[in-house]
């Protein structure tokens, strides 16, 4: 075999895109026994058609499963483009070796036994990943699921979901960090006759991680919809990259993150190997970048399979056809939350509809086809035709019960009105049979078991496409700064002139003095009232300590506030920088803001109602930097409590353009100046166009 | 046939247990076409085992499917126990009247053609209303389904449900106003091998209605648990009652209400031929008597599924075991939320566990079993068995997922486990084996297809649970007073006139003035700073009209101020009773208060946390009146804000004792003072023990 230079300066999405197309597989260790892990892939490629070579790697056998099995990976003739390796952990580093001398550019690593397993496990994945960092080689595992190419019909992989089904190439393409959880997706997606792009489990990360494929599937021209399980981001830059990418190719990504809960996080930190991270951070990215959050694989493929179907409506006028009255009821009362509207219908429609219904029906939508629908068969069919053409709508959602008798009718009135239309139909069919939702299926119409699960899978996809817009015109992510292991609060004076000089926010007239003596001179072009502050490195937080005392109308009592400051921190023994006197501030509106940096996915601002609201019922919003005017105040506009700004019953408005104008500012110097580590505004007061630091604290690397 | 007396003075409830009980029924208009509306019931009970009788009346038939058929109902020899009638809606009447005289206690009317279809079929329901009432009869429908009593065979009902499903007994009941949504729970929960008490449709409720059938749930010995589809309840109190009864009962009730958001309201005005009525003060009916809302037929059956298999663990000790660790991650994620703990495994479990589990898996909750599930067929049972008698826990919910080669070794060591411990035990099994599921089931083991319904089965139990200690004690509810057409809104002044006389709460010290002449004289004994607010029926929202003025220092500025607010009356040009001055109170917590007459439910107590959150956020809380102090506390506490309270973050605390006995006799009073209509109090303010009412509209009939 030739040794083959491989290309460098690739991406991991490329490098695995290049996985992923192999065609010439050699599987290391491979076992005659079609049900052992290792002769599992053989076995599954052989049965569903792999369309490229299998290349047993077998020293001690010249067959295996009927095919010629090689003594090792360099006795095959000819370019091998995927190594997959199911040995002995011990054996996996000098294979990995032998394939790259052989020129092999990827390999899939199924055996266990590493990070996961001990502290020696850990060693030898360290040094896969680095084979693979000085290779410029893929290498997905080690102790993972293996990947799979519905199209090639590729099946790296000893998941037993590929003992049953069959596999059904198409658009949905998965990438998850548990492997049990990708074979519950890849069972669940093959029985619904969705079809499957690709397919990755990524293991224990030690090359390919998640980020990596989700990338792959933004870029592989046969994934329109992207599934993901996530437990623990470890590029985080990459991840909101990809996630952005997906919103510029227009695929939806819906996930599931692991960890939201105390016990969750705990768990997943055992189980992965690595701190799940805060969930907030992983909702704030999310949410910025328009990956919707699901709850479960049932939910991630409802909502999947109405992209695939192209059972999206446009603009969400929907019309409602039930054959109960009730059931139209309940879903008029959902329909509303998953961001579709309910138009009224024009007099037009509601004429023509009066023609098909029941005297005591009433032509309105939702439209109550009642228990006619049983002992008149084209009623059905002529309701359908009127909503599948009124102009005031653009999608038909469908309620049926039962109706077992006639289910083949009403299925085949569905699909005509669906194909004269054009128009996208959902079909809620409580006890639909399994026939009738294959058929439909096969047209591309959509059917759920039941209401809330249709209306979650409109929500999610409405919320999608809703996100995508501001996800598309987000730039690079760029790298992740810090930690400053010797970074330091610096006491409130210290933070704000730290904060004055670098713009944007204004702060509060001031002088720092450290004897009552000083009051009377340092106040005399500062008009009152005032806030007197004692400094110290050791009570950062004063209020906690009553080291703060507001409303001094003059001098006079701005000096004795003073005196009795100083005083309390010589009780206290704590080292003293002086007294903080300010000029109190008025103000309409006020918030909390915070810059800080995450080690995973960077610079990130927060900002939030201030208040007592901050713990009682938190409302917040994240983004990551960089952040412009137009994202600031979009984030401005997505707090609950936004309708304040405006002048709510009669309240001062405020100039959240010129806030938002402020806080880029603000976010700039933030992004530019690696020391700082951490800022935190609390309040930002408001009023009018200033925004002003009433209490600041800076951590900061010296 | 004897002419029997017919027991007056019964309840609704009692009515409809005797039709239920029904033995020798006749079916009038009975076809012996067995696919027909009126041949259904017959072929189904014969087919489904009536233990009783049934007795077809055709004057043009003498036998019908069968059995002997009689020309009329009074032609039948001996008593007849119920009477279906499946007839023209023209001879329903006659028919139910040869029936009375016939001494027939018990009348379901499936026929249509009533006040859903027009005027005439109105007048015609209302007779048969009547009729009811005036014999003590139960009459179900007309326009509906029919009722079923699954422990005798009766069927007098011809959904289609029941085609193809033996009717198993069991304790689930069901009651609902829309036949369909009847259908459509029917099939479901006897599909799924639950067993069924009994099953009402209301239909049109001439006489017996949602509460009764509610009530009768309640009262019969074969009910466990109830589930209902309520769209518009007409007699609020018996609901109640029913409600509470339930509670005491110890049953659970699980329901379905239609028409929360505006387009499903309207939509159930309009399909019930009734107003659905404000979705909040159903909510808030619901919350107090401990029924629980679900928002779907399947997720309604998997709450009572836990019930009905004793699958309800007592303390929500929960131990987690999982295949797969992202999906224990996942159930440890949702399990908090549904009400359960997540206990820390004692040393000693942890130890017992490490002997079980692979050596890389750590010994915590939740239990990751790992794959080696699959190559190890004695780790799930000595696992299993480790949990179920671990002494920190108290019951065990299971993760599986595919593992379909194992799936009856897996099944047997649950059972095994279960049956040892007799502990719940409650299964997600994604994928799972039909017959796995059947056989788990059939040992009162509930299995559920995904994580989510799992999670909302046990939220939704364990929230029942919670409710029910407060539901029992709730009194009988008082009929509704009002309302009086005639009733008025006071002005401020005359509306604290009148509250002040009601008791409970303060009222700030003030004056009426109708010149400002007079406000030095009338301020002599009450100190400044003061608030003043021109009195006009016109201008009862003062404040949309700038017709107050707050924070007027001393008696001067408050004279200037009434001299600007009468002009400013008098150039609006409407009628002016003066200006009230007010001595401004200070407070540190802001609440709105209200009490109104519900014409469904009675008298309502609406109490939220003030401020601009009512419109913004609102955190409100409502019950129903009579409402003792612990009540009313119960009701604060479980505001949002209720942190607030115990001087949440350094503020001022409150005594919730003192307002909840304050808001009680202020309950008590307008319970007993049927003239009062309306009472809203915004803002209430609190310091202390103190309850003052800043502003307050009364509403009073003359």
């Amino acid at each position: 075999m030739m040794n083959m230079t491989i290309t460098m300066n690739t991406t991991p999405a490329d490098r695995l895109a290049r996985l992923m197309a192999a065609t010439r597989v050699a599987v290391v260790g491979a076992s005659d026994d079609p049900a052992k892990l290792t002769g599992r892939p053989i076995a599954y490629m052989l049965k569903r058609g792999f369309k490229g070579q299998i290349l047993p790697v077998n020293p001690s056998r010249s067959q295996v499963q009927g095919l010629k099995s090689y003594p090792s990976l360099a006795a095959i003739d000819g370019p091998v483009d995927l190594a997959i390796i199911g040995t002995a952990p011990a054996q996996v580093e000098p294979v990995v070796e032998e394939g790259i001398r052989c020129g092999i550019a990827s390999f899939v690593v199924l055996s266990s036994g590493f990070a996961e397993h001990d502290a020696e496990g850990a060693r030898l994945q360290t040094r896969l990943g680095a084979l693979a960092q000085q290779h410029g080689i893929a290498l997905v595992g080690p102790n993972c699921l293996g990947v799979i190419n519905a199209h090639s019909g590729l099946i790296a992989s000893f998941t037993t979901a590929m003992e049953g089904n069959a596999l059904v190439p198409g658009g949905f393409g998965f990438v998850t960090q548990s492997g049990a959880l990708g074979a519950y997706w890849l069972d669940l997606v093959l029985q619904s006759g969705l079809g499957v792009s690709r397919w990755i489990t990524t293991g224990n990360e030690c090359d390919i991680d998640i980020a990596a494929g989700l990338s792959m599937l933004v870029h592989d021209p046969d994934t329109r919809v992207i599934g993901a399980y996530v437990e623990d981001v470890k590029h985080g830059t990459a991840f909101r990259d990809a996630l952005r990418d997906a919103a510029r190719a227009g695929k939806p990504v819906f996930l599931i993150k692991a960890g939201r809960s105390a016990a969750g996080a705990a768990a997943a930190a055992s189980h992965t190997g690595a701190i799940a991270g805060e969930d907030r951070i992983y909702q704030a990215c999310f949410d910025q970048y328009g990956a919707v959050r699901v709850s479960s694989i049932t939910e991630l493929i409802d909502a999947a399979k109405l992209v695939l179907f192209d059972a999206l409506p446009a603009a969400g006028q929907a019309g409602i056809l039930s054959v109960s009255g009730g059931a139209g009821v309940l879903l008029a009362d959902a329909i509303e939350s998953a961001g579709l509207s309910l138009p009224r219908l024009t007099p037009d429609t509601a004429q023509e509809l009066a023609r098909c219904l029941p005297k005591y029906s009433k032509p309105q939508n939702p439209i109550d086809l009642t228990a006619n629908v049983l002992s008149d068969p084209t009623m059905f069919r002529r309701t359908l035709a009127v909503v599948s053409s009124a102009p005031e709508l653009d999608c038909a959602i469908l309620f049926i019960g039962l109706m077992h008798s006639i289910a083949d009718d009403l299925a085949r009135a569905i699909l005509s009105a669906r194909e004269a239309s054009g128009r996208p139909f959902v079909v809620v069919w409580i006890g639909a049979p399994p026939n009738v939702v294959t058929r439909l299926g096969a047209a591309r119409i959509p059917v759920y078991g039941d209401i809330p699960q249709a209306v979650a899978a409109l929500a999610n996809v409405m919320r999608s496409a809703k996100a995508r817009p501001m996800a598309r015109e987000i730039p690079n992510a760029p790298p992740p700064a810090g930690p400053h292991p010797e970074a330091c609060q610096l006491t409130e004076w210290r933070s704000k002139a730290r904060l004055a000089g670098l713009g944007g926010l204004a702060i509060p007239a001031g002088v720092l003095v450290i004897s009552p003596e000083e009051v009377a001179a340092a106040l005399a072009d500062i008009p009152g009232p005032y806030a007197a502050k004692l400094q110290s490195p050791q009570m950062l937080h004063k209020s906690d300590h009553g080291a703060v005392v507001l409303g001094l109308a003059d001098v006079a009592s701005a000096t004795a506030a003073t005196a009795t400051l100083l005083e309390q921190g010589a009780t206290a023994g704590v080292s003293c920088e002086g007294v903080l006197i300010e000029q109190m501030v008025p103000f309409d509106f006020e918030l909390v803001a915070g810059l800080r940096r995450d080690p995973v996915f960077g610079a990130v601002l927060m900002v939030g109602r201030g208040g007592v609201e901050v713990e009682l019922a938190p409302d917040v919003v994240m983004g990551f930097l960089p952040l412009g005017d137009d994202a600031i105040e979009a984030m401005l506009r997505g707090l609950r409590c936004a309708r304040l700004f405006d002048g709510f019953r009669g309240r001062a408005s405020v100039d959240l353009r010129a806030v938002a104008r402020a806080l880029a500012e603000l976010c700039e110097r933030f992004l530019s100046e690696s020391r700082l580590e951490e800022i935190e505004i609390n309040p930002l007061v408001l009023r009018g166009a200033s925004a002003v630091a009433l209490d600041a604290l800076v951590k900061e690397a010296p």
